[in-house]
């Protein structure tokens, strides 16, 4: 039965599902949606989501939209998905589903409102917006916070204080990685307070390497061509 | 094995608890955490959720946070509870996963952000805040309308063209009770435009009678206070 990712790489929920197919041997047909070319405003992608978001999967007859909805389904429908990506186990898997929970008001959230209203809206014709970023960054650092000191525990390396990853670690990473795109020093500012946290994003990166460079890499040349149109622009 | 569930009625996710477990008859005890009072601050809840947010559960020695992940828990903890609520058919399951993923930056986001910062922040000593409610309010109608035209289909009385409901109508339903505390007027503004959502509101509180009108009792209190010292400000 075939599977279609209809993903953009710059999209951090696109990419937590392309690192989790690749990782699992699930195999795949990628379906690039760019955003900036607003490919997810095209009638053809609103037949798959009406809501003109990325990432959604087709599998087989069967649409699914939400990157977190997606990762579960996938981790069920494919027996050869290791049980620790998303435990059987109810006690194991609630706690695990609370942090997906958590991720949607937080973390996500301030990394959304932040990035965007600092940064990358240019790139998608929006104007900047400092208000909305400086909202964001409040919501961000609390996010980082939490994770640096109630979600990592330490007994494990991994959130909730496991041994291996869940869909949980490969979700919120994801999602901080989007940070890459900001100056150097204002990603420092924000991150290198929270030590669990860095030290637990070099877990993930190794326990899904080589995927995880790989599938960030389209992100690092936004990363440097927005650095090179801000040069561009200071040296004008 | 005991079960505690630490709510605030007040709070839309925590009355989806107890509706819930009252309505498949599964034996709690109900531990009232009222903000309002500054009660989720207390020591003693930081012992339960160091987050300080409502609702939280204690099963035996089992503690849970957010209200998605534990009515998740709850319907397959407990094999009393109907399948309906949480399917175990795996796509069934998963597109009821989707609309649960889709209301965290959708219908709550709107909802607490227009009700909270046009009406209710001065119940818990924050001021209103009329730029963020007029951001709230934009999501908030637009999540209003997907849910309209998107995820209530015409086959079925409830989400996803279902004929019995899920734990997704509960919650969003409860998300929408809270606009019960606006201004009459205000509130059909809002909803009025929404045929389809103002229909499936009416299914789900029949499928949930009577508990779903007992546990709102103290929201309509709530909404009479409001109005009340309204009023009192308004003619003194």
């Amino acid at each position: 039965m075939s599977l279609k990712l209809y993903v953009d790489r710059v999209s951090q929920p696109s990419r937590a599902l392309l690192i989790f197919c690749k990782l699992n041997g699930i195999e795949f047909e990628e379906v690039p949606i760019e955003l900036a070319k607003g490919q997810h405003r095209s009638p053809e992608f609103a037949e798959i989501n009406p809501m003109k978001a990325v990432p959604a999967i087709v599998h087989g007859t069967f649409t699914l939209l939400e990157s977190h909805a997606i990762l579960r389904y996938l981790a069920s429908a494919f027996p050869e998905v290791a049980d620790h990506w998303y435990p059987t186990d109810l006690h194991k898997r609630a706690k695990i589903e609370s942090v997906l929970d958590w991720h949607h008001s937080n973390l996500r959230r301030g990394s959304v409102g932040y990035v965007l209203n600092s940064t990358l809206a240019p790139a998608i014709g929006w104007p900047l917006n400092p208000q909305a970023a400086a909202q964001g960054e409040k919501v961000l650092l609390a996010s980082l916070s939490t994770i640096d000191t109630f979600w990592l525990q330490k007994d494990g390396s991994f959130l909730l204080g496991n041994s291996q990853p869940s869909i949980a670690d490969l979700s919120l990473v994801c999602e901080i990685m989007q940070l890459e795109v900001l100056d150097e020093k204002d990603r420092d500012r924000l991150l290198s307070p929270h030590k669990n946290v860095l030290k637990w994003i070099d877990e993930v990166k190794n326990a899904t390497a080589p995927h995880f460079d790989e599938i960030h890499t389209t992100l690092f040349k936004v990363k440097e061509m927005l650095h090179l149109k801000k040069s561009a622009g200071a040296s004008s």
